[in-house]
């Protein structure tokens, strides 16, 4: 009986996995440490072992599984289902992953980069659930994206789509650690703000954030928006350019792609309205005004669960076919 | 009988009207002068006359005909069929074109922009005939784009996506005839290209481009091309300036929806590897190197006849549904 999809989102330091019923509704959903150390079968092994335990625990047994979807941090080959080389998992190289999924769970595997699942959760059942057309960006060490076009994800001439961090908006600007020059996420994204915020400081700009880099021995992106808030000038010059970045981003993918909205996600959004707002003014005050543009900016609903569902969400795609 | 396809491109001076077989290949084609001026009904009657002709010299019969696409310039509400405002013919207002040319030669018609047009026409048959993942760009007055993913052509929420001219690459830069500042289009469409050499003259470079104002009043981008031939610096660095933009707006369009091929059209590539290598240039100068990319940049080959091949392209794509 096909009645489940199984979600997985591999994270460095956590996997998470979900189980879910046809029409997307979680059932349940576990975790387990990653401990990508030990190399990909037993990390593989130890993910059917908690899958299978979550099925059974649901009342489900693993024949019931339609198909499993799992999200992996890249650089994959996703269209031949291989990690290639992954930063945050260094012992993961060549590791055909969607084939070992498949033949362990016995049922087809969707398999793409965390973005794009997180983008397929917020389309499927967050965010952005009304719209056909969307774009989506996730803020943390570095900005990764999703493209939603017409109800179809984007996945490009060999996977690797969607790559929005790294449209270059400064030409001539910032290196980014990508090796581009003037990269939004060399502005934008969490741990380049706070890399902004620390050199303005080492280069002798007032701050209060200056004693939280004495103390700590570094200053995070959390950091520069709770000194915003307590008035610190040098915060405030930070976030603003953090904003405008993400603001001329948003310019450049409506132009693209056109979506009707445009979903932020991460770490970041925690900030709410003081980097929300400060987006669409940047948006605003940079879009042409040939026409006028309706499209929604706004911030993801399904906090952390966006990766598991998004894969089960891809996994009910390719049952589907 | 179905058996014939009409594309229809129509442009500020001429329309021109090609029939087609169902598998696109040109049977005849025809050219009528626009007459803009006349207003959209005796234009489209004009048209209309024109399509019946050619069509009844090619040995059918208006009965044959299986569906007509038209291009023309924006804006437009494409997915309404209404011509709203066009810059290029004043008096077209709200004019629902796509539905009088379906009253008029009883057939479903396909409407979407020049540049979206054109792009179908290099994807179908042209440039582009082997990939599924395609961007193009016409170099003119100004930049016009369309992309095409997964072998569809983008559209947009609005029927407006592709506007690829108008992505940031230098933010802050010079000012765009769109009202933002420094679009891709503000650096390096044809016109652009010649009002930058014509601006560096006027602030005092030394150039032999200065005769050429001196006589004609003006520079044009082909003049700016001729110049760089005959050793001239001035035309080597705004050239050179150009081909930098448009190498940023490869690296944009790659990480956007990952093409694998990068299409140029419009006047502008008269100039041959004098624009083609230089583009490479600097798209392999700013791209990252964080793997080997694989994506073709090349010229357009369809020539003037890309518009109404594109048009039957799109009809046959709504036959087809």
């Amino acid at each position: 009986m096909s009645e489940i999809l199984i979600g997985i989102d591999v994270g460095g330091t956590n996997i998470k996995i979900g189980c879910f019923d046809l029409q997307l509704n979680l059932i349940s959903k576990t975790s387990v440490t990653t401990e990508a150390d030990m190399g990909p079968e037993p990390v593989v092994e130890r993910m059917v072992e908690a899958i299978i335990g979550l099925v059974k625990e649901a009342g489900f047994n693993p024949e019931d599984i339609s198909a499993a979807g799992i999200g992996t941090p890249g650089p994959a080959d996703y269209k031949a289902g291989i990690i290639i080389n992954s930063t945050n998992m260094p012992a993961f190289k060549n590791v055909p992953i969607k084939k070992m999924l498949s033949v362990a769970l016995n049922c087809p595997v969707a398999f793409d980069n965390d973005a794009n699942v997180a983008c397929m959760g917020e389309f499927a059942v967050g965010a952005g659930r009304e719209v056909n057309d969307m774009v989506f960006f996730t803020l943390g060490t570095g900005i990764g994206g999703g493209i939603i076009s017409d109800g179809k994800l984007i996945q490009g001439a060999g996977g690797n789509a969607a790559e929005l961090g790294h449209i270059i908006i400064y030409a001539g600007g910032r290196r980014c650690n990508c090796g581009q020059r003037g990269c939004a996420e060399a502005y934008a994204s969490a741990s380049h703000t706070a890399k902004r915020a620390l050199e303005a400081i080492e280069a002798g700009a007032e701050s209060s954030l200056k004693k939280v880099r004495e103390k700590k021995g570094q200053i995070s992106c959390k950091d520069v928006y709770e000194h915003l808030k307590r008035g610190d000038e040098l915060a405030k010059r930070i976030t603003e350019e953090t904003a405008e970045a993400l603001g001329l981003l948003c310019v450049n993918v409506l132009h693209m792609t056109e979506p009707q909205r445009i979903v932020f996600a991460g770490a970041m959004i925690k900030e709410g309205d003081l980097l929300l707002d400060r987006i669409k003014y940047y948006f605003n005050k940079n879009i042409w005004k040939l026409k006028k543009e309706t499209v929604e900016i706004c911030f993801a609903t399904l906090g952390e669960d966006a990766g598991i569902i998004g894969a089960a969400a891809m996994a009910k795609e390719i049952i589907r076919e």
